[in-house]
């Protein structure tokens, strides 16, 4: 990565403010134009797993693309990414979170910044969050393996199916939750419900890494022949 | 590009025709068979979202696969295409466009020309447009940058998704815009409410630009030892 | 193509079975499901655009995937299919169709073949299947010069889109109207009807044909220096 | 393959349980949020067919992502994996299939195993049950041929229309079929019902293994010409 800071720092808080006012602008449609939530949650899925692909695609080259403080961290903890360079990425996400509410709010005519009042809490959610984000961290460790190139569409089609599997509808995020605290819409989530939520996400991110730390290892290689002297 | 103009522009006004027809013509058909608005809107996102990836594939060749006044200013200020080539795709856009409503009006048996009658205006529109457009021109000029052979499905991902979270279901495209005021039906627009909606389109479009020109900038060069003499 | 001709007829047999297998088995499902008809057509588009990707991948090295008279007339008068072949191929994709039909009967529980009592007829409907045709087609053509890997995607993401912005649907398809007569279904059509739809068709795919070979001619190469002597 | 047996079981019993936890997750979660079957189904198919491209891709490298036991089988009998480590792969499969029932119970709150009450019987099943197997394993075979790199793609876009096109909504897989039978659930199936459906999936599966030994079989090598001494 030879680019500078400055701009890895605004490609990754252009990035996660997209993704946020994709998450709660299409919920809030979704959410107007009709009375089966069936259909608004599909109208929230589709349009997140869309612009997932595309915002990994055009900012990876940048910053990497992580948009999630959960993904800063492993890679952090991996070392591929430097200490410092990590702890701004992580603020940078949250404060384009937020600006991704406002954002969402400002095109559908909503007070910029409202606390959620949506309950999401109890022992079946906090599992899903965890499943959501060690499927998600799980997805990229091994995408990273098996095909880089595709890790774009591997995570927009993972959360795309998180998005129904998980009793959460995985936020897996830990900015985007905090951002969804601040939207009392279809995608939001009460502020003091979050907290849990953080935490459920960062133990399944790194039960993750420890899984695919052995499980993707590479084979130890065969010894060497010495040549003969 | 070596072909000629006379098929470039052919091939800007037959892409320009395909997307409004599949946009409009979807309208139609979504509307007439379910009363719920946000299926009404799925019916019409998914067809659009698909033709663009195919006509920007198989166009994108012979045209640049334009289709959209916005995007060919950004190219002609890029100095990416020559000025008067530009103005002669905005005609064929516009063209190109209105025989869309034809063909889709002709296919449902309405009137081949109508005038809209549905209001789109207001400052969360207006918004909206920019963001939508922004968001348009952002993911192509950052795109033919990361991975220049994934430009359909880019452009084709991010308008399914700005359909959704755009309040004003993205038109983000000038010379849609003003095809979609002739047809008074799911897709159209009041021609009163074109202009304000172009305008936004347009700054939106200049400040993807002026963003990507920044953030996307090719680091410097580390400067160069001159090698001993 | 090296692989004998009954190999490839089978495969256009197979290729066309599944296909109006999918078509009118997930016509059927939608159809039982739902009382929404917008719903029950995306729940007949989502599996017919998928399983075309499919069946264009894996076949396609067999036997070119037609799949369809009027994309075998226009490959023979293009001169790169036999005739004889071609003709084969024909018999091929209706008998296949039919046997799709009776395929998907089996599974739903009813009787093998029925006569469709579903009338499609009238100007708008010819000019849609036109239409249809026509971007069928010509986004064959026009996907082999710009990207030949690409078209099971194309394909299946065009019809996708025809299956809504058409007013007909989008049959498209010879051999897929021959079979869907004998089905008393969602995707069913009279056997009364199917002539006209048959010439639209044809009609179509030879103007996209007509339209393809200027558009998308080689360019002229330059007149060639003969190296002084 | 060069990992050891211990990893590739551990990557078939993860894949598996992923898969099963979304097939009944989204189930569970598009049955709680509407009332229209359609849109149920339509909730439970889009997480599949995203989550199988998903696993397929990532697990693919470890163990070869078959996740199934019809698959598996397959793979013996064309001597493509050692009989041991076959054996070893299904009762991975199995376990894994009943853990992932587990973990979606476990996140809706539910009791961590049911017996399923839902009849899935009849010949219109098991013909579906058939056809949706041997187009499976068809899919795979064909696909190995022309675009090995593809096969995440088509087996996710084949599933995809298959819940649709089959009666049966397409099991298609023994591990599946047994873990689905300990949730009462949208997904579930009645324990009684379970051998019939593996029967039929397994003979499709050796169907398409013939077709696919025949119809795919590379063309005979042209006689060599021996040169001339």
């Amino acid at each position: 990565m030879t680019l500078d800071l400055p701009r890895r720092l605004v490609a990754e808080a252009l990035g996660t403010a997209m993704l946020v006012a994709a998450v709660i602008g299409s919920g809030i449609m979704a959410d107007r134009l009709t009375d089966d939530v069936a259909l608004a949650l599909l109208g929230n899925t589709i349009p997140t797993g869309a612009i997932l692909v595309v915002l990994i695609t055009i900012l990876g080259p940048v910053s990497g693309a992580h948009f999630n403080p959960a993904v800063t961290l492993v890679f952090g903890l991996r070392r591929e990414i430097e200490t410092k360079a990590a702890l701004a990425y992580v603020l940078a996400q949250i404060a384009g979170g937020i600006a991704g509410t406002l954002i969402a709010h400002a095109m559908f005519g909503l007070p910029l910044v409202e606390l959620s009042t949506t309950v999401r809490s109890g022992t079946g959610q906090w599992i899903a969050e965890l499943v959501a984000s060690f499927g998600l961290v799980f997805t990229i460790l091994a995408g990273l393996r098996a095909r880089p190139e595709s890790i774009p569409w591997l995570v927009g089609l993972y959360i795309t199916a998180a998005y129904w599997f998980t009793a959460s509808t995985s936020f897996a995020n830990p900015a985007v939750a905090i951002a969804r605290a601040f939207s009392n819409t279809f995608a939001g989530i009460r502020p003091l419900d979050v907290p849990a939520f953080i935490v459920a996400e960062l133990v399944g991110a790194l039960l993750a890494m420890a899984l695919a730390s052995w499980l993707l290892a590479e084979p130890k290689p065969l010894p060497q022949m010495r040549p003969a002297e």
